[in-house]
């Protein structure tokens, strides 16, 4: 088992959120390994050293991350030095490296960072290819202690190259196997009502979580097994049975997200797509493009705050927008339906509501959203309401629901 | 001191990233409580016993989060019922609010929901007036331990209403400080060598941080003393000295998103915005959406992927995207104006690279990126390369660095 030891203060008051642990996660998980536990802990060398003194209790391996900069306030490679009862050496190799990568920076190799170049002596350094903290690997009693940076994409990169590979020499695995459906339409519980008899008959060494994410509910079924292929074939038939339960309602057998299922459809059929926002605000359209690739399918959007953008850019008749408002069927429809003209795609996207925290009306509170979608024959729309919950909330439920909707009208085609 | 046990097995796989420790964390520190340390641990029962215990060794106050669906998963409740020696009862009040609850849903109250009612009887019940789950709190020697569902919203309701001021009030607190100023145009080094003079000499209850985050280093002071007016006056000092080091090179004195300071600019000067977005996706227009209130000072936006878009949309010279191409200083600049001009706003920004992983020339590598803000009598614009970084990272920092731009032309207003 692994635990993973997240040091800084940043993370105890709240100023940066970990995302480092669930990314190490999914990787450590992939290469058949599981977590135990994580924790955070202060620059601070006492709770530093408790926290690995626990972790090493009941883990084969401890992955501590951050506290490795340059500055004062960070003191996880003192504090290794110290608990693995070593000194700091000058490593060459570890210089080589910075200085390189100072070489494509404009800014100067100063006495700070030449300082990164000292290493425990009873570590094996790794290289950190894109920054300058080495990553540092202890050994002790057969147990393993790697230290790595806290900023992301430097972690991402020893974890990749490195720390796993490494890990996955070291220690023999288990076959471990998580995977999940998403199934939109159902609460949590309706949802393990309808389901409890496929439930209770999974077999032992099968686990079943219920995840609701905004308008839809993920179920994950996880299982350790010597024989990974057998594993495998059991988890298979048991989603094949649950498919013969919910149908069509479940969307996905994956645990993407929902713009790459959406992505997915749209180059297998073929089709281009375009947006057009008002109360998503660009959301729709910062899902879409946040994946590589989605300039094959996506053309562009158009987040039409004020209405004049909407009668300008998207054709919205103005007598509409004021007879029936924008948050109204007639409006998100013509949003719709103008965006997909004006860009010539195939399908479109639109969307009109309330997200608030002001500007609801007693017939339209806030959380009131039309969502319509267009292709060239048919165009569909649907009005949802999610009063209540916050703005982030109401716009995230939104782009759910508007995607959800897209891919049920681009099955049809 | 207080501890936050995250109970979850999505946590330790890395389906979710746990947000809830850092806003939670923001909050208790505002209300004068520190953090000593986040443990994530699994949904076993062995596992949160043992974390409890841990966690009452070191601190007066543990709070749980999460295990409290109605489903065969969830173990919360069940454990906490053990671990302080007590059985569930019925309880009327929680079943009348689940009741209310759903009576504004479309779904009916079945057995699993009813079952929330339950709780243990040695607890304090605290009613969810936005879930199902109620929060249960637990005394024992002084110390106290609070459960609470792990769904954002219905925790965030929980710690604001009600178990803040509990603990407020049960608690004597110390005052706390955490402010930060928003540093541009250093790396984490170079400042740090910049202000050496300045952080040496900071009193020894002032601790300073550094956090980089895409193009900007934040700099945290925090402090704990009796006098909270002390504190504040010291800080305040502190950063005035700050100021005559860094000059115009501190974009912020605060923690807020660039978006938030981006729009109180706005707002303050009576000035509109509009965007027209090539690499960046919809990402500008979705951060400055995201605040309440953005319709005030923001009229709309274009994603401009396909060429098409710039030139019918934005009125882009498609000569120029032949001979320039895409990502050039001429085409950043038309769209800029274009946006501007066509809905009629005060500024406009415009984003145009390559935000990878494909699509890189020798010429224009991935990670190439102009930027350009624009009013009516002055257009500027910059290239920027952050070559080697993520397409999720690229794309932050361009949005980073296309806020900041606007922000230097708007001082100049």
């Amino acid at each position: 088992m692994i635990e993973i030891i997240t040091i800084g203060d940043e993370i105890l008051i709240g100023q940066i959120v970990d995302t480092n642990s669930a990314w190490m996660a999914v990787e450590l998980n992939n290469a058949g390994f599981q977590l135990s536990q994580i924790t955070s802990v202060h620059d601070d060398a006492e709770l530093i050293k408790s926290a690995l003194d626990l972790a090493l209790e009941k883990n084969d391996i401890v992955l501590l991350t951050g506290g490795l900069g340059p500055t004062k306030d960070d003191l996880t490679k003192l504090t290794l030095a110290d608990y693995f009862d070593t000194e700091l050496v000058y490593d060459e190799s570890v210089y080589q490296n910075i200085e390189s990568l100072y070489r494509t920076r404009p800014s100067v190799l100063n006495e700070l960072t030449k300082a990164q170049a000292l290493v425990p002596k009873a570590c094996t350094v790794i290289q950190n290819r894109v920054g300058t903290a080495p990553i540092m690997w202890f050994e002790r009693d057969e147990k393993v202690v790697v230290s790595m940076p806290g900023v992301p994409f430097e972690m991402k990169k020893a974890m990749t190259d490195e720390v796993i590979p490494r890990l996955m020499k070291k220690f023999n695995r288990n076959a471990v196997i998580n995977q999940t459906v998403q199934v939109f339409g159902y609460g949590e519980s309706s949802l393990a009502l309808k389901i409890e008899e496929w439930e209770n008959a999974l077999p032992d060494y099968l686990h079943l979580a219920y995840l609701p994410s905004f308008g839809l509910v993920k179920l994950r079924l996880s299982g350790a097994l010597t024989n990974g292929n057998e594993l495998q074939a059991e988890i298979d038939r048991q989603f094949g049975l649950l498919d013969e339960i919910l149908g069509d309602a479940i969307i996905a057998r994956n645990d993407f997200p929902l713009e790459k299922n959406l992505g997915e459809m749209l180059r297998a059929k073929k089709l281009t797509i375009a947006v057009a926002e008002s109360c998503t605000g660009g959301n729709i359209a910062h899902k879409i493009t946040s994946l590589a690739g989605s300039s094959e399918y996506f053309i562009g959007s158009v987040t039409a705050y004020q209405n004049e953008v909407k009668e300008n850019f998207l054709g919205v008749s103005s007598e509409d927008l004021k007879s029936y408002g924008a948050v109204s069927q007639q409006v998100v429809e013509q949003m719709a339906e103008g965006v997909r003209k004006k860009m010539n795609t195939d399908i479109s996207i639109a969307t009109s509501g309330i997200a608030g925290p002001n500007g609801g009306t007693e017939e339209k509170p806030v959380g009131t959203v039309w969502i319509a979608v267009s292709m060239k024959d048919k165009t569909i729309s649907q009005k949802y309401y999610f009063g209540n919950h916050s703005r982030e909330n109401i716009i995230e439920r939104s782009t759910v629901s508007a995607m959800i909707l897209a891919m049920e009208l681009i099955k049809g085609i």
